[in-house]
């Protein structure tokens, strides 16, 4: 500990000299119980996480003059021992999984020690900070439903696609019995992997359904990525776009998808039980945001909406939405908690709007994630919430 | 092109005075017809390959002094230009798919552009050099198997343990359909995500199916790493090991977690065929090591063996295994031609230990794949080989 300290003391006075950049080096003094990550690769022993939720992580580069750890928008300076290896922390971060990445003189490169993810419109390094309730999500000797690898043609983008369909334990042992599905949508930057990886989707209903807590269903996750709509000019770069962000019709690709190719492809390839009572769509941030334009706009066909960080749906959304307010069962709006003040400034407080559905006679459901941000925890809570209310009626 | 060259000699020039190491360009003058890699993340320009099969990559690293490609034990020297980005060459590569990385200034890394794929031990940069006969295992609007991950519980290591399966197309249309199961093995450095990702295996499959070249049959893809055995004394660090490589017993642990854990949970979890008529092993290098073994031990067990670029079956091994020249309804023997010199170092040349065998009264099958090595091409044209002769009697 004292060891480190004099080492980044050291650092700035000869880096400092050497007319580098101001370093920026964590704050206070780590606490010495540093663990390997969950999400490090088999066998590594860095990057490492404390009680704290400091991450320390570790790369030789033995000709490198800089090299730091990017995580959360922070950029840390690591130090370099006499054998070449680079090693520092980071501040504490909130629980749960976090995306970043190396910066080694200029360039932006996955950590060779972690397990990589999608997001942030790359495959890169992620980690997972244990949270207190990591239980909801571990991986247990339990019954164990599958996650499968899902490929089909789509008519409407004339092309293969992918998706990911999570069938519960039971789905193979009685072959006349039918389910419910979940259409479950990343956010913006992810793709179709992002529930089945870094959200843990598999392993937070397989320990629901142990626990009788959750009614078996399916979930099917696909790519929600959108495209520029053809009749809407789009903003040169560098541009402010103008008018509504995102620009109108920009949901309607994935909805069509969505309705004409995936919904028809999974009632037949699925044992489903195929109608609007037993059918539920969520998504989080981008997909929070299609799962309202889709659910407002549709709803005979989804009974259940969830919308994590993504938005919330208004008195006005639902009296311009004809028998929205008949036919929903439940609207599930969530955030976390750090990340709930600037959500206000996007169409209305999101509580309040949640409240006055309720008060017109609508069943719904406020959750807010404890000490997480716009990221994979509250998502992964999101989901834990949402799914024990699914298919109850 | 030219303008490359030039670069490259002025390169050599300015750091050759700054007492840096010789620096390592391609040899020869590159086809500038070079495309992206199938292998990118979505939406990345590099890396490319040209219509030599030579490898093109890219990275902004604005402070570095050195970046390197390090393909197929070959390291080369990018060359910087002036917005920081350092591009360069490889020498023409064989066709198919192929493990890389960068050095930045002394740091092994993955290519942030390329998508990653786990082998030599590390989640790593991949790359696929078209092959003049990639339509075996392109994506085509044919009916698709699934792969689906299965996690289980193993009473052999006392742990949660997980599985890749492959399900034919038709698994899920008639539900009173059993079938043939083969058990698939990576090789030594990789996992069970082998042959799913860089192996193909779900495409060859469904492709082969479509054409009516194969039968359709269940594929189980698990981890087989093995662990020194318990009762063998393990050499130091450093220290070359004593008798025979790999040590005695190395494949027990796995042959153990097959038969009592993999086997039995596949039987009560999947609509199989659950006898030894129907029953196939397979695998790559030490994987096929591995079927070697296991099969020999087990003609009860498998009545198909295949080992591609892992040794061969000798009228040796045959005598001293009672029961497996009787059984066994097929030995399947293939390797890169660019490795089979080496391979009659060990075991005996295997194309005569096959002809052996065939002399001897079995059914065997020699093949070799052309112009590749100990790599995925040669092991995706044995499994497309080898499938098409599966469970046919």
């Amino acid at each position: 500990m004292k060891r480190r300290n004099l080492c980044a003391l050291i650092a700035i006075l000869v880096l400092g000299g050497t007319g580098l950049a101001q370093l920026n080096f964590a704050s206070g003094i780590a606490v010495e119980d540093f663990k390997p990550a969950s999400t490090n690769q088999p066998g590594r022993e860095y990057p490492m996480v404390n009680s704290e939720g400091r991450v320390r992580a570790s790369i030789s580069a033995p000709e490198a003059q800089r090299v730091q750890l990017d995580i959360s928008a922070v950029k840390y300076d690591l130090v370099k021992d006499t054998s070449g290896v680079w090693t520092g922390d980071s501040d504490p971060q909130d629980e749960g999984f976090h995306y970043y990445q190396f910066w080694i003189d200029g360039a932006a490169v996955p950590d060779p020690n972690s397990l990589y993810f999608y997001g942030a419109g790359r495959w890169g390094s992620g980690i997972d900070v244990p949270a207190k309730d990591q239980d909801f999500y571990a991986l247990k000797n339990v019954p164990h439903g599958q996650i499968r690898e899902q490929l089909y043609f789509s008519k409407h983008t004339n092309g293969m696609r992918r998706c990911f369909v999570y069938t519960p334990p039971d789905y193979d042992k009685d072959l006349t019995k039918r389910y419910p599905v979940l259409y479950l949508q990343h956010g913006g930057g992810e793709d179709e992997t992002g529930w089945p990886n870094q959200g843990k989707t598999n392993l937070i209903m397989d320990n629901l359904i142990a626990e009788g807590k959750a009614r078996p269903f399916i979930i099917v996750m696909d790519n929600g990525t959108w495209r520029w709509p053809e009749n809407v000019p789009r903003p040169r770069r560098g541009e402010r776009p103008r008018g509504s962000w995102p620009p109108k019709g920009w949901a309607d690709g994935f909805m069509k998808t969505l309705l004409e190719d995936i919904i028809p492809m999974i009632d037949a390839n699925y044992r489903t039980l195929a109608d609007q009572e037993h059918r539920a769509m969520a998504g989080l941030s981008m997909g929070g945001m299609q799962t309202r334009v889709i659910a407002l706009a549709n709803p005979d066909v989804f009974s259940y909406v969830g919308i994590f960080s993504g938005g919330s749906i208004s008195m006005e959304d639902v009296n311009n939405a004809p028998g929205f307010k008949e036919k929903i069962k439940l609207v599930f709006i969530s955030y976390g908690s750090r990340e709930l003040e600037r959500s206000r400034r996007f169409g209305g407080d999101p509580k309040e709007n949640t409240e006055a559905l309720n008060e017109a006679g609508m069943k719904t459901h406020f959750y807010v994630s404890p000490n997480t941000a716009h990221e994979w925890q509250s998502w992964r809570r999101g989901l834990h919430e949402f799914a024990q209310l699914l298919f109850q009626d």
